[in-house]
């Protein structure tokens, strides 16, 4: 009877790490939002480091909560892509939004950087 | 100065419903988890409705996040996926996951067809 | 013994259909490409177009990839993504890129809006 | 007037590397479809490479295509990931299905590989 969908449950610390990830990469979305409103030549190469970042962090996120064997390579990648998208964000200190979406990728990077190597 | 990164603020609706497609979403990924563990033939034909509503979930909430142009249309037919996975899961009652995941694919479609009103 | 992995067929129209799709989704990778090296305001107003269209066909493709039932819904709605897409790149006729780009999309719109009336 | 759109061009190589991709993504996603008609638990087990390998080879493909600076690091993850799902589809040598995923994902698997060492 137990048979009936039972999955490995989560550890409390990769289940933090998923939620950095999908709030890092809500982050990312809505940074790409204001970026494409503004439309100046800054903002265009912060895009794509915002595109990388945006789709490494889903992907992270889903990979850990369907139990990939791949999740520690990928976290270990994802960081690498936060910590690009923090640096390019930091470039426009004035611009809040800028700001805010490089915390949350500071926050995801090292929550990946522990992950990864926990799981190895 | 007030050009440092501006974007249109999200209603508290719209926001409502991106995290419900997000818990939908990583609902789903979790029961597909659940699913390919069990490997039984039942299970395999929800993974189908379970992959099309993680997907449609996702990209539904990026887009909002992004202020898609299209996201009344996406929320329409994210809608009709989570209605089908909803539907799917119900097939399996004494499965604490699928019900679980029913729940989730039941909310976010009540949210996602308001919002493609609320949009319209 | 014929029961090794048999999966329906799929008719010359669809993949006909897939093909536009994935050559849609890489026309609008690339056109994206583009258009944050150039970095104009004109240009970001055609990425969110670009970001929707690229995300739908790549989506369309895999859903009729695998056989998913609500493929015939989503043709359309990746049709509609095809034509806002062709239309915003029409608004630079003097870019080669653009116009390579409106080509695909216009192409893969119909090839899509044929293929949801024949599954419909 | 030279500055419409250009973007850098792709070599040859990459051009190649990313039809592998691509090539391997579909292979992937209709492999799926086949194992989820089929249901049995070792077709659960190769769900789990084959999902992580459709994703990391259309994400890979997506990076080269605009031009991402982690695109060597992305082509040595995907080669891993095909490494696996070719390993995994092995599993199954009297399914031609099983057989010419491997096949797809042992090319991919190559051309990542070289395309990670030159572009490093």
């Amino acid at each position: 009877m137990q048979q009936t969908g039972s999955v490995t449950p989560m550890s409390k610390e990769m289940q933090d790490c998923v939620q950095a990830c999908l709030s890092c990469h809500a982050t990312c979305e809505e940074t790409m939002s204001s970026c494409m409103q503004m439309g100046g030549q800054a903002q265009m190469q912060i895009m794509r480091t915002l595109m990388d970042c945006s789709e490494m962090t889903r992907m992270c996120a889903d990979m850990m909560m369907r139990r990939s064997p791949m999740s520690a390579e990928m976290c270990a990648l994802c960081a690498r892509a936060c910590d690009m998208c923090a640096e390019a964000c930091m470039s426009m200190p004035d611009d809040p939004h800028m700001m805010r979406c490089a915390e949350a990728c500071r926050r995801c990077a090292d929550m990946c950087r522990s992950m990864a190597a926990a799981m190895a």
